[in-house]
């Protein structure tokens, strides 16, 4: 099976495990016989990862949030020509690790009044939804255990607590409920093997 | 005279003169009582600045025009939050060397078909032109040699050329005619106190 090009994108609050059932599911789909390329965001090409460093590393209050969706859409414009576009070309599956429904959560939980600017900018500089979104949905306490336990130097957790991984939680799922065309929402408090069934079987059938 | 708070662009092609003329024009205003800021783009303030050092050093292709854009933009946006609105509000005269319009241009000459974006991106992120845009317009064989005098690390000059800066002129001058309202066209091919005249001349029309 070849040539049937697929851009899947993994979202959910931190720790929810996007990481390793992007690993599971692609070993999964090449044991099938498709070719998989498995990106990030923001990143996912080294041009997006050199701005991804600008605005990951240094004081986060450094932009304000419009300059911030700016840098945001530039790593995403980048990725999306060089990484997912050739490879959706060439008829392999994309899976990234997020993507804009993201930017559309976090700046709705700092500054809901933005959707709108967010939106448009998306329709003028990326104009590309996924065609599949996992939503993997969990108990925000787990998450955040599991975020604390792996906690990178990118990562700010000091102002982090379940307060905020509930909003998010929450933020996401009103992103699935708006479109509920292309997301679906796996229940990642079950063990890990049978959530990688779950995504597995979802994406599956979404094949030809 | 205080409180009037006005927005000066300084366009043209490389080698016009604007820093000197600007620096000149402040002094003149300084003399008269106004309080002046000069700046300039890309950068600026501190967060675009970093964005600048991003873009003009590397490699220049690395990023598309799209991603670039979008960077400049980024600039552009926090220029203008940080250093160019607190100092409207505070009744300052800002003299910019360089703004909306160096994108215009340089976008308009590469490729033409984006000047449709540039101008959708600029509408919906930054939403403010100039009170008054002085172009500095000489011939390119001038521009050329001063600029190649004193050519740093961030400029690029080995594919520039005297069609290049034709090109330039020409598309500065078109902004000139499409902005009739807030452009003024200053001979600079005059000696460097007789250009002064005339930038001072013309933005001290324009003062209460």
């Amino acid at each position: 099976m070849s040539g049937i090009g697929r851009l899947v994108t993994f979202e959910g609050i931190d720790g929810s495990g996007k990481s390793t059932q992007i690993a599971l599911l692609a070993e999964t789909l090449r044991a099938r016989g498709h070719a998989v390329v498995v990106t990030r965001e923001p990143g996912g090409s080294p041009g997006a990862e050199e701005i991804r460093k600008l605005v990951l590393e240094g004081d986060p209050d450094r932009w304000s949030a419009e300059t911030e969706i700016l840098l945001f859409t530039a790593t995403r414009r980048d990725h999306l020509e060089r990484t997912i576009l050739p490879a959706l070309a060439a008829g392999k599956i994309v899976l990234s690790d997020r993507f804009a429904d993201s930017t559309r959560m976090y700046q709705g939980l700092s500054r809901g009044d933005l959707r709108g600017l967010v939106d448009r900018l998306h329709d003028l500089m990326i104009g590309r939804e996924p065609d599949l979104t996992i939503l993997i949905d969990m108990e925000p306490a787990t998450g955040l255990a599991r975020a604390k336990a792996r906690q990178t130097s990118e990562e700010r957790f000091e102002d982090f607590g379940q307060p905020l991984q509930e909003q998010m939680r929450k933020g996401f799922l009103d992103l699935a409920a708006q479109f509920p065309d292309r997301f679906r929402v796996i229940d990642g408090d079950q063990p890990i093997d049978e959530v990688a069934e779950d995504v597995a079987g979802v994406v599956l059938a979404e094949l030809p």
